[in-house]
């Protein structure tokens, strides 16, 4: 750390010791004492509006809250231009959370306008904090994003959560009316989202690197598949007259591990298992499992789903067992804007940070917002890859060189708006 | 077929007609109409007591049922010499279970006894119905033949059945003394034991041949496993920093599996597998498994433990996971008498068959009896491999078989005694 700035020479690192103390008094406004969680329209969602709302005044910001939920600030500075720039992301949790999923890319949008101000950069900039992204009230994601983008599902209004609230209902129960959502969406004068998030994985701490540019959300395929063989007498059965279910699972499993382990930055992972009749004494008959593969490239994806179909048809017909499949998700990859996100890895360039580009293998707000507007995605390194975990955590010098860079990020849109 | 006598010109084709239709009216004689079920001293217990002493009746032989439920019937020939041989089986049976698990072996050796007096042999024979062997009712096995070679435990007079019924209540409630078990215990005039059971594995049948002798019951040994990684998001952990519980695992299964399919008459088996936190989309954390070996000698059984372990640490040690072992069961392989198996063994020749020598991977009554006296096995080919299912079946042809060995043998046997 000797190469770093003490914080009392670096307004900046002072700041990111600041953010980092913002998400983690957030973090206290939950659901459950003792440990954060914070769904969509719960009370602690009040008191983070309450938080950030006084935030954004401080800061000169209009702020209002949409009828999904959404807490909207504005910094409309004197003489700005026509198209406005989104910074934002979610202030839901999923239960027993960490401080920063999420929270941090609307503390750190907040941190950005300052620098704009700062900049007197003439950026009209609006600062979202989507209502809903983790998906646990409703068991249906990014609600937030999703009315703002305008492709929020009316039907869900009708979903009951485990309380048997209907949605609508907990709208107006939080003082809003489910009948405004339209006016939630964003109107055409869009210049970009930008998103900062960690990065929920251990590919930027493996490699020493504080950020990353995201060039996309990668496709997602998943499958249950399901082994019949024959259950028998552990005791009784020779091994070469078995019908072993698990035998074949497992050398399917291994063969699935292997080949994605060959393929750059695919990732497939078999989650659930469980073999009936299950009991110590008796050769599995059934075996039912699930697959999930990820990957940027859809033609990737796709021909790897087709080896690891081919090899458990014929791992299944040398063993003389059946295999079915079924697929339970096709979410296509959803590409980043790639002008935004040059302009963002110029903007690391700019700050004196390696520029690694890579795949988010989780889904995010910007997802959603990419279908309406051009969207870009900064990543902060996750320390222990831990997310979902009281453990989330951020490193002091990484939130320092997210600031630093939006200073370049914004000083080059404002140039190009300009030009 | 052709090559077999029709039934009305061989009396014992007939015989082995009959000895199924019998096995089939026992199946009827159950706790859940529909099914055969027929645990330890179940009010159907009564009923298969009832035909099977008149049964041994019509035999000349003398029937009692003593204080463990067993139903003894002791055929006594004029000039009997001192030592009794013991022929047997058991009537319980798991639930839903087929007709001749048990049941065969008690129908068949009434069959021995009325081929011994047509022999005009002057063996004296005792044949037991042994009231318990699957450890159904009770959770405990072998209660019948413990109390008859005189290794009943007496503790577990106060175990509990599923309904809340003492052990000794139960033999009460069916008309004994359950301070008489004690006497149930055989005396030291001992011939030998011999059971006559179904193979319940597909050996015999994958090699076309109706019987085996068999050498012993494989010892078994049983373990748990605890594969401990970490558990990860699946979209965001790239592949090499996976610390994957489920494909070690895996890799494991199949490593065991090779090994115990290059070893001689060695089985190994994964039969129960579970995964936490079991969700599609986390890289499973934890995976708890079982392992299954049984082989008849205890040093190669021992020496294949050895080698699974070693290949489950090393497995852990080069994917950064940890594995745990927890031993469960270790039984010891049981040998049946070499020179009684001998005899058995010379009447299968003797009777035209290629004499077959197998271990047991299932423990049978002859087990605990080979604590007392000589003890010796006579398996037949049980049709698909199939047991404890409604489908067990038997040839009639290899009932037959076992018919003729039995007249073999016991001439044998007398031949012995004489000289």
């Amino acid at each position: 750390m000797t190469d770093l700035p003490s914080p009392n020479q670096n307004p900046l690192r002072l700041r990111a010791a600041e953010a980092i103390a913002e998400c983690r008094l957030i973090a206290t406004m939950t659901e459950e004492p003792g440990r954060t969680t914070r769904r969509f329209l719960t009370p602690p969602v009040a008191e983070v509006h309450a938080h950030l709302q006084a935030r954004m005044q401080a800061l000169g910001m209009s702020a209002t809250v949409d009828a999904v939920g959404n807490l909207r600030g504005l910094w409309q500075p004197a003489g700005a231009s026509g198209k406005r720039l989104i910074l934002g992301s979610h202030i839901d949790t999923v239960p027993d959370a960490g401080a920063f999923d999420g929270v941090l890319g609307v503390v750190l949008a907040l941190e950005w306008v300052r620098l704009a101000q700062e900049l007197e950069s003439p950026l009209l900039i609006e600062v979202i904090a989507f209502s809903e992204e983790e998906g646990v009230r409703y068991g249906v994601p990014f609600l937030g994003s999703h009315a703002v983008a305008g492709t929020f599902d009316y039907t869900l209004l009708a979903n009951v959560d485990a309380a048997g609230i209907r949605m609508d209902d907990a709208i107006r129960a939080f003082g809003l009316d489910p009948s405004e959502i339209p006016d939630a969406q964003l109107g055409d004068d869009l210049l970009g989202f930008v998103e900062i998030h960690i990065e929920q994985g251990p590919t930027l701490e493996a490699e020493g690197l504080p950020l990353a540019v995201v060039e996309g959300i990668a496709g997602q395929s998943r499958f249950n598949l399901r082994f019949t063989g024959h259950a028998n007498h552990a005791g009784t059965t020779p091994m070469h007259l078995r019908r072993d279910a698990l035998a074949a699972a497992a050398e399917w499993i291994t063969a699935v591990e292997t080949a994605a382990r060959d393929a750059d930055d695919l990732v497939a992972t078999v989650g659930k298992i469980s073999a009936a009749p299950n009991a110590a004494n008796v050769i599995p008959g059934v075996v039912d499992l699930t697959l999930d593969v990820r990957h940027m490239s859809n033609p990737i994806r796709a021909s790897h789903v087709q080896l690891f179909t081919r090899e458990a048809a014929s791992i299944a017909h040398r063993r003389g067992v059946q295999v079915e499949w079924a697929q339970k998700l096709e979410e296509p990859t959803v590409p980043m804007d790639s002008a935004l996100s040059s302009d963002l890895a110029a903007a690391v360039e700019a700050a004196g940070f390696p520029v690694r580009k890579m795949p988010s293998g989780a889904g995010h707000d910007a997802m959603i917002m990419a279908t309406r507007m051009p969207a870009a995605m900064l990543f902060l390194r996750s320390p222990g890859g831990i997310s979902h975990h009281p453990d989330e955590a951020v490193l002091e010098q990484d939130v320092e060189a997210a600031l630093r860079v939006g200073g370049f990020f914004l000083q080059r849109l404002e140039k190009q708006t300009r030009s």
